[in-house]
């Protein structure tokens, strides 16, 4: 699969992204490669490239919007971790950035990947109105009315399941600020990786559509199966802490939906993803088997 | 002054970029405004302005560097007063973001903070590729070599008077590494503003490198005076909690070198920035205004 090549190609870029261990601030330097290099499932990645193969699958500027995204979603668990906010002490089955290092550190790391994230696209091989567009892409996605802000939703929610997080929006139900929630918190930045991907092969207007549509339910398919992992799997299959949810009393898909329901919106979406795919024949053959992934996965 | 004009453009523009606080997350919007419109004294964004006046004072672009810049300093000082780093309850006279919010939104605040900075920049009335160049500048500037890395050597050595910052560097001794600590945690940002001021309206790399003189001397010199406050200051004049340093047993430049001796250094540093900005005739008026603000302030 060409995608398994490009990864190959995105772990090096990675790396050789990070600023040394042995470059001064180390302790700096060390908690970013930490919080970066330790694997993960690289699905933000995927995505760009396998958006890519829609187009043009070799561009050399699919590696800066892979790891620039990477840095992005990096950036989000480390401050997600800390215990101001979700309070993790396990993540990938390591312990997590602030329990490794210290908080001063977990938090100046997050920051600093964040500004490493932006540079990585304004140095992208690809023209500069294209690499402002990327930009623009990444900084929303990333921002108060993306993953940011969705965090805020969470923080507001916590504890207040079946509320709607401040403030109220007019003719919203639980269900639909769970949706706008975890729409920010998780959907902007995977729509990010699929409009990356589209905006470095092709800018047309019509095919954007259908690529955002596919990204939103796939966003939502990742979510459901995440709330459905953590009341199903166990902390060694998941390589984090498991539960956390129902002992936070966060409002989840399974919260508020049970168990049958969630699972039966899954088998819908997965469908939806695969009519949207269709008329990209077999150069879709990559976001097929990552929206089965989505679907399906078991960590 | 044209700067002062400037500056009234500025707040305007600051105020317009801020997402308004009756859009969804309320809580962090709110909290993003309070961090950046509680005024301050705007010494980046008028050194933006103040060094496109040695170009072209009237380019819009020059709004879009002082916002962005102002942003970043912004949100660092959002993440700098939270308890796991400077632990400070009062800024400008005001309780601090996670005192008058929460911890979680105050981490959430500075970071969406950070990525509206590069938004607006990705967005500057200028062409592409000095855009992208106005983003490296200031992602260099905002991450691991520079504000967060100098943050980061904060916290290494806090406690530690006189010893050198994780890790030793060869040769380095307290006064190095202190030099080297705020000339990465808030000389990188001062370069900053005057390199962006500067490619916004030349890029002739002789007049940068003078112009990164100035930058370095400027920032050197802001932070010795800010060290003397901390020490001959009362909080109501400042704004801020006074003796922290001491009371954290913080290097500084007075408790390395005494208060006469960084006296001394200041007035040394005023000569030096009179001689570099000689050549600039009366285009340079308001950077010399800046220079003696830097070195004499009282707040």
């Amino acid at each position: 699969m060409a995608t398994e090549q490009a990864l190959t190609r995105f772990e090096a870029a990675l790396a050789a992204q990070l600023p040394a261990e042995d470059s001064v601030p180390s302790r700096l330097h060390a908690a970013m490669r930490y919080a970066v290099l330790g694997g993960g499932k690289r699905i933000r990645p995927r995505l760009v490239y396998a958006t890519g193969e829609l187009f043009d699958p070799g561009h050399p500027a699919l590696d800066a919007a892979a790891v620039a995204v990477e840095l992005i979603h990096a950036f989000s668990l480390v401050h997600d971790d800390l215990p101001a906010m979700d309070d993790d002490s396990l993540r990938r089955g390591q312990p997590t950035v602030h329990v490794a290092f210290d908080e001063a550190t977990a938090i100046l790391a997050g920051d600093a990947l964040q500004a490493l994230a932006f540079r990585v696209l304004a140095l992208a091989p690809i023209d500069a109105e294209t690499r402002t567009k990327l930009i623009t892409t990444l900084a929303d996605a990333a921002g108060s009315i993306g993953m940011c802000g969705g965090q805020q939703l969470d923080m507001d929610a916590t504890g207040k399941r079946g509320q709607i997080p401040f403030p109220p929006e007019k003719g919203s139900d639980p269900l639909s600020a769970l949706r706008r929630l975890h729409g920010m918190k998780t959907g902007a930045l995977i729509r990010a990786c699929v409009r990356m991907g589209a905006l470095i092969g092709d800018t047309d207007p019509g095919v954007l559509t259908q690529l955002d549509g596919f990204a939103d339910d796939f966003g939502l398919a990742f979510q459901i199966r995440d709330d459905i992992l953590d009341v199903e799997s166990d902390a060694m299959q998941l390589g984090k802490t498991v539960g956390k949810d129902a002992a936070q009393d966060k409002a989840t898909y399974v919260s508020l939906l049970g168990l049958a329901e969630s699972k039966a919106l899954l088998a819908n979406l997965s469908d939806k993803m695969k009519t949207t795919l269709a008329p990209f024949d077999t150069r879709a053959d990559t976001l097929r088997t990552l929206a089965e992934f989505a679907v399906a996965r078991v960590s």
